[in-house]
This record gives C-alpha cells, structure tokens and sequence, in this order.
C-alpha cells in the first residue's frame, strides 16, 4: 500500500546486498524507517521486538530467516537449530509454525550447496502468496462490507467500521486481512469511516492502523480500547471486523488481547462482528480455543510504561505507575466462536462452527 | 487512609489559613503533593482537571467551592453563578449537583453576615457524612467479601478481586467505595489480591487505585484493561467490583468508561459484578441511562498523548499517535442494569431494579 503516495510493503527481498527489508514497525507512527535484517539473529530480533508484526508477516519473516541461516551454514542441524529458534520468537501465531515447515518442506533432499537458495525461492514465494492471500480476502470481505452498506445507508451517510489492533498491510506483506476488507470496500466507493481501537498496551491501533489509514486517505478516530463498548452503545458502529493469530477447528478465534470483550460488546449491541484471516492461520488441529492455545504473556514494562514523542520532537519512554508495580501483559485473547458473525477468507466467508471450517479445509 | 504509614484524607478545610487542602491527584503516583483551594477559581479548576475526581468527593469539594465563593461575595447573584460554575465542571455526576444543592438550602434565608460561614459549615457536614457513607459502604461490602470468599476458599488461597478505575478513598473523602469494601474485608483477615484494571486513558488504576492498595499493604497486579476478558475467561477473578457516577432509578450504572466491557465479560464468566455507590449518587429522576445521562466527552489529547516519569525522574507528556490524529474521548459508559448483581450502598445491598431501588429510597 501507499506511503506518501509511493507503494511499499513491509517486507522485500533486496537482491543488490542479498538481505531482507522490513518497515521497521517500532518507528511508526512517528518516523518511517526501512530497516535490513541480514541474518538469523536480525530476523529472531525483529520479530521478538515486534519490528515486524502480524500473524501473516511473520510467518514470512521467519522463513526468510531460515533461508538467511542457511546462507551461512546449510547444515541439517543449523535447520533445526534455526526452525526452533524462530518458533521460539512469538508462541501464540500458527503460521509462523506453518511458514517454517513449509520452507523446510521445500529444501528437504536438496544438495548442500541449494538449500539456502530453495529456502530463498520458498521464502519469496510464500511472501507472493501472502500477497495474493491478502488481495482475496479483501474481495470476499468487500461482498460483506457491500451488505452492510445496503443495511444502513438510507439512514447514515457513511459506513462506520470498528476495528482493534492492526491487521492492515503492516501485518501482513500488503494490503491487510480486516483492513484489506476496507481498503477494497473504499476503492468500491463505500463511503467509510473507521473507528481504531488504539490497542493497549503496545498501541497497534493508535500507531500502526490510524497511520495505515490516514496515509491511504480513509477517515477514522482513534478511541480508547475501552470506549468501543460506549461507541457501539450509542450505535455509531455498523461493522465490526478484526484479524485472527490462530483460529480453531471449532472456529474460536485467538487475536490481539481485547478482542474477547470487543465481540462481546458488538453481540450485545447487535452489530455483527467479522474475523479476516488467511487459511495459514488455521489451525485445525484443536477446537477449545481457550483451554488448548498458549497466551504469551510479555515483558510488564509494557503495561507500565509508555514510549512515545514528545511535542519538542524527542522519544522519550515514561512510566504511567510508580516503580515496582506489579504488572501481567497478556497478548492475546480467545473469542469463543459463538461471538464471531462469520470468518472471512482467502477461500470466501464461512461460519465460526465446526461444519464451516471443514468447510475451508475442503474449499480451495 | 495510609500515606507512608500516616492517615490522611483525601481533602480537608485548614482553619490555619482558611484553605481547602487536597491531595493532587494529577501528581500522583510519582509524587505525594497536597495543594491548597483559595477561591471558586481554584475548585472548578482542580475538578476540571481532575486534580480532586471521584463522584464523591468532587460533590464534597464543589460544596467547599461554594463556600470559598461567599467568602468573597455574599450576594444571591454571586451564589448562583458560583454553583452554575461549579455544576459545569463536569456534566455527568450527579452528586456535584446534590451537594450544591445541600449546601444552598442550608444558608437560604440566613442573613448575608452568616452566609459564607453556614454554607462551611455545610461543606464540612457534608465531608463527615461521606466519611461515614464510605465507612458504610464498606461494612455491607464485606458481607459480600465473605460470601465470596466461602464460595471460592476450599479451591484457592486467596480471593481474587477485580476492579476498574478507582473507587478508593481518593475517590471519596475517605475509605472508598468499591475498595472501602476491599480494605474492610483486608482488615477483617480475607486474603486479598486486586487485579486492577489500568483505566485509559487517564490511568485512574495503574496511578491511583494501584498505589493506594501499595500504601494499605494489599496484593495487586496491574493489567491492561483490554486484558479484564482474558483474566475473567481463565477463571482468575472471583469478584468484580466498581464504583458508580450516576445510577439511575432502573438500576443502569454510569461509571468510568470501560466498566459496561467489563460487566459483559464478568457476565459471560458467571463472575459477580457489584457496584459500590453512595445513596447521594443515585438519580432517582431517570430510569434509561444510556438514553438520559449526559456522557462528558473530554480533551482528545488524553487519547493520543500520555504523561508520565521518565527513568531518570523527568515528567514528560508524549505523543502515542501521529500528530493530527482524530480521536475521541468519552469519559462513561453506561452499564444497563441486567449485567449488575447487587448495588453495595450505605443503607444495604440492593437488587439493580426498580424495586430495589425504590428499596434504596425508602431505607434509612
């Protein structure tokens, strides 16, 4: 998508010194900054610090680490060695597990001296798809956006979409999962405007979404993650829709932290609540998603402490608690399938039960 | 309560110069500082920015205001514009009017000599009996405390209370109300641990409910409040309780934003959800609050910018958006009264209904 009117995406291959490009995630909102990673330890880094983002992202992310580790030693050891640590990075995304094996998939009984290279190709191809992935989902979510224009467009003069985090193209290579559903909707000609959940405690929707959507010229407020309820109680949402870390085989969905009491408020109000995921981020293998998906639980500072830019322009991180509170900072949350309107995917739109994700495991 | 061990209230009148002092809580928790109330000008300002807050105490210090204003000028006309001012501080709290109210009819008719000196004496009557409303509050919460803690006592160690914003002694005059309930059944031997919502945007939990519990020697962790859902669905809670700004005559809570989230996920998790609140903030004139309570929408830059402590002791506001980011900062919400278990008041613990407010009117 666009930054200042060029198009990027979050992640490239830069072939002239053979290293990774990534929008450097932590700079935003207030400086766009490229940064490269060149090895296995840039890339475990970039993810762990959240550099890079987003379920999509950094499965992507992870493979081409596995290909840079290979770079420097092709060793089936050195592979498993670098697999498990990048597995190691983020525990609650599944397709940061799948993207590893489908690279290691790729350079299984090559020749020594092609395993980096194929893990390479298996990288770049995976971001393609990633790509692609993001584009469909965008078009099915457009038919969803269309029937809820229709509902509400006699009485209101815009659509007034509610989202949490950020699962624009920053979480994804480009375009986005929910926000590829808006972005798709807007070029349609749907006037909208989306309210921006702006995510505690990292700030993924405050700095990620608002810039995303500000730069691509679509109106939106930033709100307090707290404030959604009100905003929906006073009926100034029409549609709800947020991304997906991992997803079950019953369809409860495993997304950024507040996305559980964020459907409950749209079920209460009436407003129907949408997940945008790619298949990738599936994972079919379990059902309860409350008591089988691990929650990573990250470093308390993050709760209670803010970093952010000052008015004179200087970065500066402060503390909103005295010193030695005691913090928990999980990210994510379980929202159980009954909650979830429908899932939207590469693949079309199904229901959150177990019938609908056999469903898109058959579909292709 | 305790401050370093030495008990204070959070606002006093000082015969020794004739001043309101209060605790400012704008400074708090990085440092403890009590500021004087000279005139009118002083009390809208310090309501206006929160320096005293909390429905409570900010009724008790407009009476103060009042009084402060007919020190100056005795005149009809100047009591008028004073509590016209003081009612425009902030919209959504009913006591601020009630105690206007109190405080207007204990001077009426009383020569212009003894205006300003009845109308202290009032403020000061009214600041006892909200001492003794919370000390109330508390007494009745702890046979709540104690049913919670048989319910809970053979399967864990502790009872694990969950609380939004701050409800405590700073929020009263003293003792509290939701936590008023905690301290009570800390000193009656429950063992306690608090989970505290951080309350965005103003951080009324990790600033002021967090330190307040440090100070009283009560176990406590902060947590995002986007992070209530996930706690309460892993069964870490086993009592939520609030305060309230305005209830009405059907039993719908306003209180700070971020409490109805709160109370549809505490209902989702079968977690009692109480709310602590004195008699004088019910509104017994409205029944609908979402429809009939004014909801103060405050300055956009609490969302998008956040003041804290640097690591090396410097107090810096900074920006968590980009700048020119719309945003929007209502500061209630409304929880309709099917999601309240019980109202915990001075005079007994109710039914959040009709007839239990009505219950409510009638006790003594």
């Amino acid at each position: 998508m666009n930054v200042h009117g060029k198009p990027y995406r979050s992640l490239w291959w830069d072939d002239s010194d053979a290293r990774v490009r990534i929008v450097d995630q932590t700079a935003l909102p207030h400086a766009f900054r490229v940064a490269a990673l060149a090895s296995l330890d840039d890339v475990c880094e970039a993810i762990r610090t959240m550099r890079v983002r987003g379920a999509p992202l950094i499965g992507v992310a992870a493979a081409y680490g596995l290909a840079l580790a290979l770079r420097d030693d092709a060793s089936e050891a050195a592979e498993a060695r670098a697999a498990t640590a990048l597995a190691a990075t983020r525990p609650t995304a599944v397709n940061l597990r799948w993207a590893l094996r489908r690279v290691r998939d790729a350079i299984q009984g090559a020749p020594a001296s092609e395993r980096a290279a194929r893990a390479l190709v298996a990288a770049a191809e995976l971001a393609e798809e990633e790509v692609e992935t993001s584009r469909r989902i965008g078009e099915h979510g457009l038919a969803v956006a269309r029937e809820r224009w229709q509902a509400v467009r006699g009485r209101k003069p815009r659509l007034d979409v509610l989202t949490h985090c950020n699962a624009g193209w920053l979480a994804t290579v480009d375009f986005g999962t929910a926000l590829s559903c808006v972005y798709r909707a807007a070029a349609e000609g749907i006037p909208l405007h989306v309210w921006v959940n702006e995510t505690r405690p990292r700030g993924q929707g405050a700095r990620l979404t608002a810039w995303e959507l500000g730069e691509q010229g679509i109106a939106h407020t930033v709100i307090a993650d707290v404030s959604a309820g009100h905003v929906l109680q006073r009926g100034l949402v029409d549609w709800c829709v947020v991304g997906s870390d991992r997803t079950t085989a019953a369809g409860d969905v495993c997304n950024k932290i507040g996305t559980y009491p964020l459907a409950l408020a749209a079920r209460d109000n009436g407003v129907p609540f949408h997940v945008a995921l790619p298949v990738s981020s599936i994972d079919f293998e379990i059902q309860d998603g409350v008591a089988e998906i691990p929650i990573e639980a990250r470093d308390p500072r993050e709760v209670t402490h803010v970093r952010g830019r000052t008015d004179d322009g200087r970065d500066e991180t402060v503390a909103v608690a005295a010193p030695g509170t005691e913090a928990l900072n999980f990210a994510f949350d379980v929202t159980p399938a009954r909650l979830v309107t429908a899932l939207i995917t590469e693949r079309g739109v199904f229901p959150a039960t177990p019938e609908g994700l056999a469903a898109i495991e058959r579909a292709r």
